[in-house]
């Protein structure tokens, strides 16, 4: 119940990028998306909405008119290639952590992800994963695709090697899928290391987030993923972030984008930033 | 699954005026609606929709055959003049209250609820209110206007006074509007008091009521808001009521409809009347 | 997520019947439905959407391609002459069961269910029923028909006699037939005895299940549907079930099928088969 | 944009039965509906958004508050039993016309016009009829069943014979239905004869008239079906007519209901009545 | 299909307020709304959904980036008090005149066209109107309000005077306004007057068309419209225009935006301007 | 209306291989879509809602199942590698030509039709192309891509040559396409000629067919496509064919899948075969 129509921007959010410590950008890609697509609208949908919400949250009495947050809008991306599209966001997680920012990512399909986990692998080399997901995404190949949705955290997992990614609330894979979880990924959050957050938010209950491309009975409620994203930000030091896998089209009632939006207002105000007076952690 | 679709009226809500200890009047107003509107059509289509239900509730075991109830349709209102609508639904209010019914109203916006209570005010001195809702409504002003939906807690503090208002369920606001709620309302329910009990309807989880101007992640669960109006009924003396903020443009999978109906219908059953052989509390 | 687009049969089940021990076959008759149509296209849509799915259940630890399932598609029912239409779902019910595999009934609207308990009775004489809804359907008769998706539990008690049916859940019907499920029927699941299980799918909460005929508030959570089915399944003898009630036009996220879909696998995974190596329990 | 919400009842026909020349009534039956469900809301919904009317029409200079009309609602029908429905209908026109008033007939499905015809010939018994419809509707029998949508005008032709039928716009058939038309159905409209109008308003383009249970492309304009039932209505001596295979489900936009309002006013102003000071033709 | 995302302005409308020649500016209204609200949403996803549109328009061979047009976005609006609203209006249409540029108006409801009128009507005192609708608009008081949509023509003739009003392809209103029509509007456009252009969206047949307050059936073609859009402003002197009562919440397919999108590209590229090289006609 | 629900197979095309004179097969590919997603659906729900369709066509008085048609389903495609996806699309083009079959292709998003107009050309080395669009397609790249669906008919005149390609009621492009169209594009049809039909479905105007990818209003009529289609078949010697960019999720009310599978019977109806008796032209 924001006062004005955003002008394109998530509501709250208009430092310069000069002076931001938090940097949200849009990668609105979903071309490897095997069942819905829709996620490419994504990031521009939660913007547009977000002026259903306030700018304060009771939950941690903070306000986003606090912080210091750049929102830079939707890349430009060419679809059908999917490898230049994975490239451009790359380039653009890797300036804003080289700025000493953090990045902000909102998907479009889980792909974007590791791009993003690639530029902060670089800059932080001890990183960790913490992963929201209905899905395993844990293939080796699908349809023939190394490149996919459905192997993006087996990707990550390439990168990060074993014990560093610990996976919240699956519930859907392959057996082999669940096999390879059980001997590969970490079977708890390490705290005191850097973490890159990533939630797909078909981790939620479908009757909660419906609009998603691949909806998942039987998942976290708002409240439940809510709290734990603020525990997470305290225990851990989280270094970049994105929410990723809102589709619009499948938004019948619009609780979606409000759940989306909410969400990432509640993940802003938890990031350890300097504009809130708490130190960092070192770089590694 | 009532035998018969409905003349227009709720189910088994057909008793004369005369004889009647409730009576349903709707205002189908949302002038001041700022996000979705649509609440215009609320009590219209809880009414058409209600055929779905039974009269019966296993809940509470009554029968809405069993409670003398009329329900008068909707009030004819000047789309556009806030004020001249004001003045219709307070003069409602009025007579029904001065007939000795109680009056259960159906918005419309949140707003229609001021003047319901003034009304029952100037004859319950010692009236109380208590309040679900997802948003604290209580800014001075919003947009420049005094009377918008998101004021009338507001409006309704200035005519009750300082700990006359219990909030439940809220989870949105401005940083202002939580630190005035922590010292202008009532911590607590006071028992034995003449009740105004004001539902809006964005209070439910928009998985389970999707279809308000408003939604707002991470509301209450219809069973345990069923519960609590019970509880409040047997406790205190609710002397007037109302369900507010039912948009039925954005009831996509006409749930809310179902979920607005079954409350209205415990509700009225929950109402002390003497139809149910239970004696009112005096009047102050 | 599976990999194929499916040939119009659900996930996973494309045995031959004869090596089968489980057959699907579909009903898709929505006559007596009452309030909102469209049940007819549940089955077809639940395969459809199958796609989606895995094959896998994380929750069992066992997967679909290890049980021989045949899914026979839909019947080809009669519009508009009722009798006729469960002379051919009995038939077909009948067929099934004197071949020794377990009929899975897809609805269609519950009347569907009667002629598959008379089956299933013939072949078992000391059956016992399990019945999910959010509806008592003991109704006498219902607009003058005593065939009616209303009433059908009152005809299923007709044929089973008293203490043989254990209701979950119910939450409507009239103040006659909750007097009648007290006294007629089993207020506890007997352990030991051929079952049939009877879902309808209305028995979730609408939040988690909006397309159906007749959505109540209060319903269960997918969870615990999906445990009691997998509860129900390791202590009684199932030798018959259905899942009944899915109304695709209502289905406005497509949340609905994925979990009727998740459900039906679910079940296929906890029935007691001989591909799974176990016994089956003596006919009686 | 009439000033009230309707009553339930058709704007501007709030005549007595006993001074009306008109008698609208519903028959929401969709029970042999093939394809998409829903007919059986179509009466209903049309009177209910038939406040986004005016009783005025510009095309005839005609105003239904001039004209004496009495909407007596929906018919209370036995879902799942045909045959009774059949009667309930036929009894219905039969008391109409007896007593000597026009019926309009409001679907529902198409079969719902045999009772009507039936009883229409009883009282005139050289009884023409004009049809439009997408469908021929001319099958012997189908999914094994005589009293079918899909062969209501086959029922009518076996009632009134061989060149009593014309049939407008069809454009969909079996290669059967088309052979049989040529050779049964008059080639032509017949002026100064008694007919029954009845209008599957799937006739119109699904474009205008998406609503409907079975749309088929290429339809007949809004306007051109308006001027063509004015035509009629001149010259020929409409003694019973009807408006079917509304689906409200399907009106995603509410386009389809404003259409099928807005042609029941035509029609109703265009019937020749003693209100209008137009004398009837003899009844044979 | 242009290249980038909007940033909230339509697409090719980049240039700054002081060269520009049009300005475009929403009013987010529709307060006095009687049927279906949510024209308040209407310029915002115009503007949205442009970015699916050319630039360049093959019927005029004109580009919008050859035009010099600023769009100044939504106005902020207080939402419930229908005079604020309508004065915030007419100072930005005065001010856009005072500066020698277009203004062009995005409803909102029709009732935002009476204030931008009253400002050209003070520079241009031989005003004349052309006005586009389905329904006349000529109410003297709809609902006991003076200022309501559904008599914004009549309060412009106020201030015009008889024969200065053109209205075309009207099809609904009551008796009285079409005797008013008659005896007041222009029975023809007048070439070489400074004109100001009224397009309610609703004129389009609502399968053209859907969203919109009050679907009509029977309305123009989108070429029709286009074609007389073109005509109009190459004969008179358009020196302001509107596009009024696009509702989204009622455009479910999308078709509409996409329509009015295009009809405003048209309306941008057909209207008279410097940086077209065309003179303007001396103002009066 | 038709009698049986069908198995995934287009209603009578239930051919064997071998002797089929037609094949029809699916790409469901939608990767390089830039605004709205979702053609990946197309084929598939065509194939699904084909069963309210007849197989007879009035238009023609041919009938389905007097055709030999085989339907290959859908192709199994790697999402979010283009150059995968186009190889097998060549692939089965290639093998259906070398069978001395009619390749129909069902698309998924306009650039699949590029590998098939690529192994026309291979057999028909006097190739020309028809081409139905709103967009003319003729970009020379787009977002950086040359395989994108805005460029695929630049890409066909790469391999076809000037003068080879006639397109028919583009509405939509830059100024430099149409410039481009008017140098290298034919200005009429040529007869008797090897011809590749392709068919954007967005050549339809919205309202007849909304559920594509771009729409863009203004189009052509269901009947003036259908009449087209005729005529080109009567006319030319069409050697392949496609409908592309159905995008089902858009399709509200089911219009879209309705008009596109009723194009779809009158494009294979009107293909020269021998089961037809009609000598095929010589191969070049």
């Amino acid at each position: 119940m924001n006062k004005q129509i955003t002008d394109g921007r998530f509501i709250g959010c208009d430092s310069e990028y000069d002076c931001a410590d938090i940097v949200i950008f849009g990668a609105g890609f979903d071309g490897t998306t095997s069942y819905r697509p829709g996620a490419r609208f994504g990031g521009k949908v939660i913007r547009e909405e977000s002026y259903g919400l306030e700018t304060y949250s009771p939950y941690l009495d903070r306000d986003l008119t606090d912080v210091k947050i750049f929102d830079s809008g939707e890349l430009e991306l060419p679809f059908g290639n999917t490898e230049k599209v994975l490239d451009i966001v790359y380039s653009s997680a890797k300036q804003i952590l080289s700025d000493d920012k953090i990045p902000v990512l909102l998907g479009g399909e889980h792909l974007v992800t590791l791009p993003a986990v690639r530029a902060c692998l670089e800059k932080y080399s001890g990183l960790h994963m913490i992963h929201f997901d209905a899905h395993a995404d844990l293939r080796e190949e699908y349809l023939g695709e190394k490149l996919s949705h459905a192997c993006v955290i087996r990707r990550c997992w390439e990168l990060l090697g074993d014990n560093r990614i610990y996976s919240f609330a699956i519930r859907s894979g392959t057996r082999q899928e669940f096999e390879f979880a059980k001997k590969h990924l970490s079977p708890q959050i390490n705290a005191d290391v850097p973490v890159y957050l990533t939630i797909d938010l078909d981790v939620l209950d479908p009757s909660e987030f419906p609009a998603t491309g691949t909806p998942e009975a039987g998942g976290l409620r708002f409240n439940e993923l809510r709290e734990k994203i603020k525990t997470i930000c305290e225990t851990c030091n989280v270094i970049g972030a994105d929410l990723v896998e809102y589709s619009p089209p499948y938004d019948t009632g619009g609780i979606s984008a409000a759940a989306a939006g909410k969400l990432l207002r509640e993940l802003l105000l938890s990031l350890n930033t300097q504009s809130k007076g708490i130190k960092k952690h070192e770089k590694l």
